[in-house]
């Protein structure tokens, strides 16, 4: 990594015990728990609630704002020709609040829409104000971790000039969840994105990230105030595909859970059939960001590559 | 009414056409979306979902603050004891935004309470800044109305010294929706509440309330300042009764809509258990308002009121 | 105090060192900063401010709900002949968040209104989700404590059954700050209010105070989901008294800070004279509130708290 | 304009008669009021503030989202030589609410950047939840109007891969104010900015953009919602420059009100010395952003683009 924290004493919000929080809607309310060991969700209440994986999911943040790491992984820059050089730095975007989805969401391909893309990532929750601190301070910011699927419509990738609202921040296009997990070292595990319970993206944090959440927390609020529950989402490992109405798409990273979501169908925007605004485009650029190269891709991918888009 | 309105023009907010908005969690994500008349709901975003009774439902209110008129109904005043005389006034007492509850919730009862009340009402949303209006002016003010089940823990009536805190503050005890209605004639209105589908309560709004919304919203907003989303409940009709687990309670509206609402058991609080905080209590005056007086019940609910307590 | 805590361990909200954090406004914009030893304050952008005291203050707090102890001295207990026994428990009331007031902030008493009294308290101020924790436990959940006026006009005294909401909910009549504290021991502390510079309440908090936020916030939390920013108000001393425009109010705690405003005259609300709503009455009740016992008060304050009407 | 309204009806917002509401912090309360004929202010209580701009200034909107166009105005579109053929469509980006700043407010400017450059532009105020609505249905989703300064650090332009999210997004960067206005027409409106009371932008609104509001909001809409609060800046025209501690810039916009701030040094960020993210560059693309084209300035602005950076 591109810039080391003391790892004499893992910060706080890396040393267990692991606790998990999830935010429920449980028969009309909206409530937190707590994850058990053997799988049920202990509501604050008293209630616990056997089989947690089958409950009604909010997403467990509330931010304010989502900024978005564009590259953090090596084998997503070289993938994108983008390789940062040792005197790189990271580079960022937003989404809105509105794109913010939970566990077992539908996430929504207008009909006019060809290239809906998955990118697993790890999602940092700021705990308090901050602004104007260093890597080291930083730690103290972070209230915890999510996995999350930073999922985008490549066909609006000609437009906006490289902010990507359309591509990026479409409402839905952010799954977070199911939980907000503390007390796990983050640098120890490893990221995996599954469609149709395929492995499709695959990297360990700690090998192949470039910049730790510190560094990016303290790179933003050089100029930016962070405040409790804002999200940033710190980039996607090679291999992102597009992917169709009917697909499963899940991002499981090994201590924080697993996130999924399934690609729906909606018509095209009433707008869009007044001629109104940017069409989705089909260009080389967007094939080649929505489709990947293929030559790249290692043995054991390939095949659930090749899979991952035909459910059942 | 003790406050005339000038009739000869109805307010925008009760002119057609009816326009009911819900806001609904579909796979994750909350969505606002508008009924059509064959029961199905169009989702914003253009998809329409067939069976709207069987989403799942999120309060269709964000507010800020939540206000409750003690009495606006003659019935629920005689009953009380606390008859206004003519020149008398509303009083208010106020629920947290943690009590609210979307439509087919679960309705929460620890186990060490005995008495849950439920209450049929009618709210109010507001739909601008407010604050120093006449009533004339209020109606400007109103996005529109929701059915609402202002239920109580009658157990703490002795404790909170009239603030009703703990009677009316718990979690899950303000079900709301299932969605937000413009363009109906309110005070042509019939409220309905139903315990296990008998009907419990029952008051024409124009004819038997006290004070309309126009009324209480320029009381309140002399002193306190209104915002875009608070919310107004408008005190019950007479036969507020409690209920047990199992029990099925609604709220409905004719032009507003139908609200239910299933009462759960929890176990009592852990620190209940440390003798923390006043106890639960079942003294004569918390029967006399949880249980009511049978004798002024009319014929035609007695029964129902005696039988709504036993479901199936 | 009622509830004892282990005090081998000191909570860590009550740890050293002390930090102070303040929301001023400069030049059009929100921001945060820590108070330095000289009585400066250090914006988190950097930006050093000589004269903390005379910036322009926003309250120090975001909640979702305000909720005040009735009584929670044993010198107010007494005075409001309102002892509680040793197995009585807290009560609680409400105040809108739309009462929150600022530093040096103006308290509005409208023309029509004869009693604005003073109550000087310290604020809790929830940091994380709380619900159905015991005493031990609760004070992780908090994050700081402020100074605070709980302002009440007494003349609404004789209405809303005992919510007090239009007694303690009007616009402005919270003031609280100037910042949130961590790191101070709150029951080494003593409170004074003082208007127009004369001490006319004083406390020991450790020595006086019944019960402990701690005990406080498990006692709610039994019931009521508490929320980041939520803030607890912990009741008053003796001596609360009507103040009238141009007055100066303040409430100074040794370790917090120190708090004031300013009493203004408005016009009486327009709804008013229509004869909207409860008008403010002077009865023997809302004097008995008002006015308090002089008979009671110790010598040394009793000169103080003739005088402290006559401002100049 | 790209996208004819039915002018034979002009949209509520923009009929009359003017209606304009400010936000003011007044002695430590945050208070409504609604602008008078001569110059003074109406707080919604009652007190009428003789000197309307003298005021303590908050930002007259609470956006979840701000969304910008890049290019609206012909005259700004050939400057940065990206005219839109008849086919185009516009383009966003974001800026985070954390950059909202008021009437009268400091516009930061770190001691390690170089090039901060004003843009004079109008805000449209969504009012209700809007998605996947028509250009005619979106005059319905505006509440106001109001002048806004779109303030850019171009020193991060190298970086961010066009989002601009540092060049844009800084804490400050966003003066919006002093009131949000219904009840003007729009496109009979003329913009100015003004450098130390010096016009260096000058645009007729009607003639001069390319889309309008209601084009924009149905564009976006297409794929996001927009919530009641959402701000979204229409472009600037031609002539944005950079400007330096102590410069005065102000957007002034007939019908709608006079936005002023003042450019204010602080510090270089804490984690910038430490080497942590991207450095403020100083390239020809930079430059070419930043300083603009003089000769393609008309004779009336030429004098005043050049004396404008010199306060005094």
């Amino acid at each position: 990594m591109n810039f080391e924290f003391p790892f004499n004493e893992l910060p706080a919000v890396m040393r267990g015990p692991r606790v998990e929080r999830r935010r429920v809607l449980v028969g009309g309310s909206a409530y937190w728990g707590t994850m058990e060991g053997d799988g049920r969700l202990r509501l604050d209440d008293g209630r616990v609630l056997a089989d947690a994986d089958a409950l009604t999911y909010l997403p467990p943040v509330n931010p304010t704002k989502i900024i978005a790491v564009h590259i953090s992984y090596a084998s997503r820059s070289m993938e994108t020709r983008n390789k940062p050089k040792p005197t790189d730095t990271p580079t960022y975007f937003t989404k809105p609040t509105t794109a913010l989805n939970g566990h077992r969401g539908q996430i929504l391909k207008p009909a006019d829409c060809t290239y809906l893309n998955y990118e697993g990532e790890y999602a940092v929750v700021v705990g308090r104000t901050c602004r104007n601190v260093t890597p080291d301070e930083a730690w103290d910011c972070i209230e915890g971790f999510c996995p999350a699927l930073d999922m985008g419509l490549q066909d609006f990738r000609d437009t906006d000039q490289g902010s990507m609202l359309r591509v990026k921040g479409a409402d839905t296009l952010l799954p977070i969840g199911p939980g907000i997990v503390r007390g796990v070292n983050l640098f120890e595990q490893t990221l995996r994105t599954t469609v149709n319970g395929l492995v499709v993206q695959e990297a360990h944090i700690g090998d192949e990230t470039i910049w730790g959440p510190h560094y990016v927390i303290a790179d933003i609020a050089r100029h930016i105030m962070l405040l409790p529950g804002d999200v940033i989402l710190m980039g996607t490992p090679c291999h992102s595909r597009s992917v169709d109405p009917g697909d499963v798409v899940a991002c499981e990273i090994t201590g924080l859970g697993r996130l999924e979501g399934t690609v729906t169908a909606i018509d095209a925007p009433r707008a869009s059939a007044l001629g109104v605004g940017h069409a989705p485009t089909d260009t080389p650029e967007v094939r080649r960001v929505a489709l990947g190269f293929d030559e790249r891709v290692p043995e054991h991918l390939k095949e659930n590559l090749r899979r991952a888009r035909r459910p059942g």
